[in-house]
């Protein structure tokens, strides 16, 4: 069996490392890209989907189990029963309606807790699950540890190069992301011409780009085609546990279609899904993409 | 002739308020409320419209001209004929594209200068062009000098009281704008339960709250209904000559339609042209208005 050369922490941690993983899954196209890369690795792992989020085919590819909302007692029992110590979450679920959401009795007697969390911003939301499913028995590691590849790698990725122009927008987006740092939003930004266009809420990425194209077509977004980048970038604080930005090739192309010149994240802490299908994206829309360091950020 | 009673300035800039106002009117519903309150104060005016964007029932209502954008030597040498020494820029002009302006001399004099402004966001675009005006041999200058009764004032404006945690929205509201003070975006920002949902680029108010009404409707914001602010700020360091905050009747509106508990804006410094239609609106719809105080704001 192969392991991460790297230390997770000291002796006990790295027993724990040869655990199963546990894999808890919500939407999207991540939870198979994790399991892929853990799989790889020779890491054995358990998929806990989540009921309404995960995706059957991706979840039933492995040894799996199903978990509603709120069930965090039952998730702990069973990665438990199944050997495990570590646990990554993966995936999206949109903040739910407190109605939707199931409790089993170790969660009930967190609620006030979630309730708290509930009340910040999804980070804060997060890391509340977070530490009630590690009071229950089951440590939260970060996917830098589990499956480092998937994370966008240094340096221009396709064929187009930025400009200084294109440069100087990315370090201005970047440090409109730092000053939205202590407010639990924004982990992306549209910059053209030094002209800030968008700041990305609640709307997410996709919405805020097809804004900037609407508004290109009504002209009330002037700056030349071909200019402007959309950055994407972890909050200073971020825990890099979980709500790390991603990018796919759906990225790429709604950003050549706001007329944008090119996409920039930060290396080793955005993930990407399919990376050789967001080259060929950026490569066939002519937009570059590039991933920057966290020490180049101001 | 009554004149307004604080002072302007020196024995010269008190002079030069005596003389006839240049009002360079943009579109939109302001150059209307500030023309009649500066008639009001008993100042004689001048309307400088803007070709295009000043609405010409407005405009002809008082002696006035047509200018194209760009016109400012046209602009000055005519204002100065009818004897203004001071102007002010009201109403909106949309980010034009370069090529929409028609340049005369003295402004292609300054071509350099409104290049670099246009590589800035809209607040440095305007300094540019007020910058360009003066050195012409006009003075611009503040709402607040000529027509202080269209400002928000301080209090509670409708029937509706905000509640302690309205008014904990509206203070992390207040601090988004702050941050994102430096950058030249976002005078409006939209809280709930302390999540901040929306931050404004350059889509507009409307925009941003028709965005939230959407996504409430979809379960993409799931605060309940009937809670979370909209905040109207200028920025910090704003030039308060131009292109302060505004407010009318259709932003209350949209504001309920978002589901929202209520609007707050900075008193003194977010212009409101038709107040007791805002009131109204805000009564009919069962959304709180207030004026919060600058000083209150963190």
């Amino acid at each position: 069996m192969t392991l991460p050369e790297r230390k997770i922490g000291g002796p006990e941690a790295s027993e724990a490392g040869q655990t199963p993983l546990a894999i808890v899954c919500g939407g999207g196209s991540f939870p198979a890209a994790v399991a892929e890369a853990v799989s790889r690795s020779g890491r054995p792992l358990v998929m806990f989907g989540i009921n309404g989020w995960a995706d059957p085919n991706v979840a039933e590819r492995y040894s799996h189990h199903w978990v509603a909302l709120g069930q965090v007692g039952r998730l702990v029992r069973l990665a438990r029963l199944e050997g495990c110590r570590q646990a990554i979450l993966i995936g999206t679920v949109l903040r739910p309606p407190l109605t939707k959401i199931r409790l089993d009795w170790p969660t009930i007697r967190a609620v006030p807790r979630i309730l708290r969390a509930f009340r910040g911003g999804d980070d804060q939301l997060l890391k509340g699950v977070a530490g009630i499913i590690e009071d229950a028995g089951l440590q939260i590691v970060g996917l830098d540890q589990v499956a480092p590849e998937i994370f966008v790698p240094e340096g221009v990725l396709a064929r187009r190069q930025p400009t200084e122009r294109d440069k100087a927008d990315i370090a201005r987006a970047l440090a409109v992301i730092a000053a939205l740092g202590p407010f639990d939003v924004g982990q992306a930004a549209i910059v053209a011409d030094n002209h800030v266009l968008a700041v990305e809420g609640v709307e997410g990425t996709d919405n805020m780009l097809a804004r900037i194209a609407e508004m290109r077509g009504q002209r009330r977004v002037t700056a030349r085609l071909g200019t402007g980048v959309l950055v994407k970038s972890p909050k200073p604080g971020q825990d890099r546990r979980f709500d790390l930005p991603a990018i796919g090739p759906h990225t790429v192309e709604n950003a050549a279609r706001a007329g944008l010149a090119g996409v920039a994240v930060t290396a080793g802490s955005t993930l990407v899904a399919d990376p050789m299908e967001v080259i060929a994206s950026a490569n066939r829309s002519d937009i570059f993409m590039v991933g920057v360091s966290e020490a180049a950020s101001p």
